[in-house]
């Protein structure tokens, strides 16, 4: 973990666009995890804290210690916190393979667009497994990019996509990890594994979610990595350009996106 | 529609196949589908009556007529209404393009893994709209093979839907058809145009979803176009049988699969 590579970068558009994505998806990726009163939480990797805020907000009573590897992140994810002061966690910088914590101290475990970008999250999964009390739950959130798909359809951008796809693969991660959290939770010895799909669909009926989705999330993060793809030669500029134009023709009036993202809960056996 | 080629053809297996279908999605699809007491339903292209009892046993009160094009599939589902014995429809062999009603005359149209198998659905929307009455609602549903993703993931296993994919498109109809409702409804006229995705996640803590949708559903309609795909030299034997395995594959204790239906709703503007 400790030499792994953000594939997104940590620019400031890049933690503009993330906390876009929890402001239009917090209802369906966090809005029925609510920890109780008094629970010990372990957010690992908050990240610039786009998500502490979601989880924060419905879980008043519940003590939240977010965790990142990154100091610039965490200083994103404090600045965050102090500005909109409606809520409150504890930020500190370590690495999720070298947890400060007691083992058998938290009560839930909250993972969050963190195992895509690991070269070992079936290990991490071990890790943090140890932290949480017997009978604790893990709750873990992903996306899948090879569940985007939308009309109208096009190889050009589907090629982008996959540049993306190769590029967090390059890096030791897995852009379609969502799909495979059930073996991952099941193989490193969590029970009662259940895994539910969000899926996000978008058509011009309703144009936030076009324009916070489609546009400012998903294609955006795809985007992101073009100055990679490109000097990377996994694709000529031109052929970039007509994939974004793709993806951007799909916000149109007679456009519709479809992505998924998957929940999966865990817990640790007594 | 006259001329148009059922991809999936009309054998006996097809038929238990499209059963099996309709008993494992059920809820999922047809749940929410109830039509008021009295209300006067046509249900556009039924088939085989898969579809039928499912929406006729949530609306007692309501008088369903359907209708189909081939006789053999007509058979086959007052054979089964009668068999069932629990549910009312009445049958009637005709096209949906010569539709033997007044105009106005439906409360509501039900349209299910129908449009899909057209050469002009756009067309098949403009001539349904006529029956409706205004204010009257049409509920379509269809699934669309572009959205299926799984674990492990497999280009054999992708190789041989998009042969599916492609003998459809051959047949003139589209395999990809449910990410475009929402455009096809809004083009024909239709207001208030809603759609839903249901997704259907399946994984081995669900054995009977695995069975029922991943292996008797989606692999086994993918299987049935096996001859078609080789003899028209889409892809070898040996191609073919190797993407099969892969789909079996994901039916193990550790692999996943995801596909999106479409259900979409419209209003004939008074």
């Amino acid at each position: 973990m400790s030499n792994h590579e953000y594939v997104h970068g940590y620019s400031e558009a890049e933690s503009n666009r993330l906390s876009v994505q929890a402001m239009t998806l917090n209802e369906i990726l966090y809005g029925d995890t609510i920890f109780k009163e008094g629970s010990l939480v372990l957010e690992a990797g908050c990240g610039v804290g786009a998500q502490t805020k979601e989880i924060a907000k419905n879980s008043f009573g519940a003590k939240i210690i977010s965790v990142d590897i990154s100091k610039k992140s965490l200083s994103a994810a404090r600045k965050k916190a102090a500005d909109e002061n409606n809520f409150s966690a504890e930020y500190l910088n370590c690495d999720i393979f070298s947890l400060p914590f007691l083992k058998n101290s938290f009560d839930n475990i909250f993972v969050c667009f963190v195992l895509e970008h690991l070269k070992n999250p079936d290990e991490a999964l071990l890790e943090l497994l140890k932290f949480l009390k017997p009978g604790g739950e893990i709750i873990v959130i992903e996306g899948d990019h090879g569940s985007a798909f939308f009309y109208p359809d096009s190889s050009d951008a589907k090629r982008n996509i996959e540049c993306l796809v190769s590029l967090q693969a390059k890096a030791g991660g897995d852009a379609l990890i969502g799909r495979r959290l059930y073996p991952l939770l099941k193989n490193a010895g969590f029970s009662d594994v259940c895994v539910f799909p969000r899926i996000i669909y978008a058509d011009s009926s309703n144009p936030s979610l076009v324009k916070g989705f489609t546009k400012n999330t998903f294609t955006a993060m795809v985007e992101g990595v073009g100055c990679d793809a490109v000097s990377s030669e996994l694709i000529t500029a031109e052929e970039w350009e007509k994939g974004i134009r793709a993806l951007n023709r799909t916000c149109d009036e007679d456009g519709t996106f479809c992505y998924t993202f998957f929940k999966a809960t865990g817990i640790k056996k007594q």
